[in-house]
């Protein structure tokens, strides 16, 4: 299909940008939306629908709730942009969405520590390495996680009900490249459904179900930092996440351990399960490299 | 390029859709979205300057400003969906957006009635015919008809300082199908800078101004109803008109009568205006069987 003269007379009109990659974002822009609105020969009345809920969603938004990276999220687009910025050429670790619930300022703790600081959920031991692409050890690599409670809500949606700095802590690996900490079993849980992104997903027929998973954010000076997840592995929603963050190499065997000894050993009365990952940073150099190339 | 992996995965999500139109709709969206997302490698930094940008948009809107319908109508959407809608076999009248100043409710006026109702602007006459395709009269079809004043608002963003139904009012063709009245000329106007969208046009180069036209909303029983404008030949900003609202066929010639004893008839003291235009409406019929091949 030719592209519309009105499409032609918009994208002409953005050509006085004074900043030229704005420009190309704008053309860009105009030639897909415009496209999309051909292809599909939009209604008014489905454009009406369409600005009704633009509108909506972003008056949905405040302090603590983001309704359209919630939207980017649930159409993907959020895991795209990250696709296309981190694309690994070296063996690092796979990257995953930030999502809406980090917060700066965890505790620092030392290596073992426990970050659950309320009662319940299923005893859990996470350790593994940070590595270089070469396999050697990242000493002082500082580790920032995060993840929901045995109810599947993070301590930021419960200021009021979950203890400070709850299931949330800053990590620095040892001198051979370890980390290791104690917390509980995350859960599954659903994306906020109660706005416009939850009538969407109920009107498409779609759950608004995340895996388990715990949230890292592994930083080391000469290293590209790494946002990611690992995922709990035989979680029913790993094929249906409504982010689409999951990657197969973030799925993690988190294994139960029922063994009285075993259990005594760890000081606990109950099971409890263990997961081991090998995290590996690409070298900053790689990263300042590739967005040489690119532009 | 072939479609990205996450693509395909976003688009069988909506699969399950109760509405196979809104499935596609959502399908298609979701194509053209991660298309330009993958075209221009959109950096996380400008995916996050987006959200910021969707939500403020959001945000500036209340009950008489809707800042998402400005944003499609420069983008020039709005005229797209327009063109795609109203796409004319006949001959019929053309037709453009109808803007964010209609209200429903103008006065219902006489033929030849003033709709200034306050001091200030050119006197001009308007006047002309609504007819069939074939050229027959139309008898009683309705033009609802509003336009800025001279210093280029309307009544509804100044219902503070100007008169009550100030340039604006509802008239009914007579038996011969034609319709006349008095008012003042239209001027050119900015549309609203304040918001997102006029942050938009700066950073693009754009300026923000509409040239002087008149609007009409004209039906009739058995006629499809056209929603229009009659801009003012001569107007400098015709063809740059900040939501790509201008075709040819609606310009019109506003004709300067300066000779005294024309503006005596008139029982005018200043020189005056006149413009004519023949609205050609669409059998209903003709609209029907269109809609009926679109599906």
């Amino acid at each position: 299909m030719p592209e519309h003269p009105l499409t032609t007379a918009v994208v002409e009109s953005w050509s006085g940008a004074a900043d030229p990659r704005l420009r190309d974002l704008m053309a860009a822009l105009t030639r897909h939306l415009h496209a999309f609105v051909e292809e599909v020969a939009l209604t008014p009345q489905e454009w009406e629908q369409g600005i009704g809920f633009l509108t909506a969603t972003g008056q949905m938004c405040d302090d603590v709730r983001q309704e359209f990276i919630l939207l980017s999220d649930t159409m993907g687009v959020s895991m795209l942009v990250d696709a296309i910025n981190n694309r690994k050429g070296q063996g690092g670790t796979e990257s995953t969405v930030l999502g809406p619930f980090y917060a700066a300022g965890s505790p620092e703790l030392p290596l073992g520590a426990n970050i659950a600081r309320e009662p319940g959920g299923r005893p859990c031991f996470l350790s593994g390495h940070v590595l270089a692409p070469d396999g050697s050890p990242i000493e002082g690599a500082r580790l920032d996680v995060w993840h929901s409670n045995s109810e599947g809500f993070y301590n930021v949606q419960q200021l009021d009900t979950q203890p400070a700095g709850n299931l949330r802590g800053v990590f620095h690996t040892d001198a051979q490249g370890r980390w290791w900490f104690q917390s509980i079993m995350p859960s599954s849980y659903p994306v906020p459904e109660d706005g416009t992104v939850g009538n969407l997903l109920r009107a498409m027929g779609r759950h608004a179900w995340r895996p388990a998973h715990v949230h890292f954010i592994i930083s080391a000076p000469g290293f590209q930092t790494l946002t990611t997840h690992l995922f709990v592995n035989g979680d029913q929603y790993l094929d249906s996440d409504a982010v689409f963050g999951v990657k197969d190499s973030l799925i993690v065997d988190f294994v139960r351990h029922d063994e009285p000894g075993e259990i005594a050993e760890r000081g606990l009365s109950e099971p409890f399960f263990t997961a081991e990952y090998e995290f590996v940073l690409e070298r900053a150099s790689v990263a300042a490299e590739r967005e040489a190339v690119a532009v």
